[in-house]
């Protein structure tokens, strides 16, 4: 294996593990838990899962994958804070799209050969990637393993 | 820049912008505020700063780059649990240690080339590192960023 593939595959198996670790911490979580915040006046566990699934969808698009399957959550997960709007999904429906998203990347990060994480993302003008390489499809899963792993870190405080 | 440089860079890039954004969030919290739990019964601040030099204190070794510079924040800090024991260290102290730790990374990674970083780290036997090649000293820095982030969405909390 080339030093190229040996570094994507890597990356790919430390996202691959904090996907693993977020959902088993997730399912040994009751609904009831999830309604409670990670510590006094912070964000709640439910908006915690919410926040995740909208960042991840957003990076179907990104990648270049496709369009987000879940539009409804970028207002009430992304752009508002906790506790500012009244959430619609309830628990169990989060659950189940953070489910079918898992599914979903899996089946896409194994059709990806390791030379096209270096293609640009799709924020990124061609341009601007001509003198910045690295704002390549790689980064995007690079900069959102540490962002699951900083709410992984507060998703455990429920238990 | 190849594209094994280039995946090199994002890592290195990634691991120092967790660093910085620790450095910056530290700075902003008062050694009162350190000393206290991020959560009901949860580890105090200063338990998740020494934990944290504990650990990248490790990776001298795990990298090659020399021993432990504070081996006495193995016990308190990596072996027992927040309030198992006394911790001798003041938060001035740690956050002398951090900084000293910070600077010491950035001389060690600016004299890493590329190709170094997939060499074997030190805790693994050569027979292994042989059929298991991801073993190698990217990966410590791949895994550590995710440990760092995981507890910077702690340490956040006490703000």
């Amino acid at each position: 294996m080339s030093t190229t593939a040996l570094a994507v595959k890597m990356v790919m198996d430390r996202w691959n593990g904090s996907i693993l670790n977020f959902t088993k911490t997730l399912n040994t979580l009751t609904d009831e838990q999830l309604q409670k915040e990670v510590a006094p006046g912070k964000n709640r566990g439910i908006y915690l899962l919410g926040h995740l699934i909208a960042v991840h969808d957003d990076m179907l698009r990104l990648l270049d994958w496709g369009e987000k399957k879940y539009p409804e959550l970028t207002g009430p997960f992304l752009k508002e804070a906790d506790k500012a709007v009244e959430l619609t999904p309830s628990v169990a429906e989060l659950r189940n799209m953070w489910n079918d998203q898992t599914s979903l990347f899996q089946e896409k990060l194994a059709a990806m050969s390791p030379e096209a994480w270096f293609e640009k993302h799709t924020a990124v003008a061609a341009a601007d990637f001509a003198k910045e390489p690295h704002r390549n499809k790689l980064n995007i899963i690079i900069s959102r393993t540490s962002h699951l792993e900083y709410h992984m870190g507060q998703l455990i405080l429920l238990r």
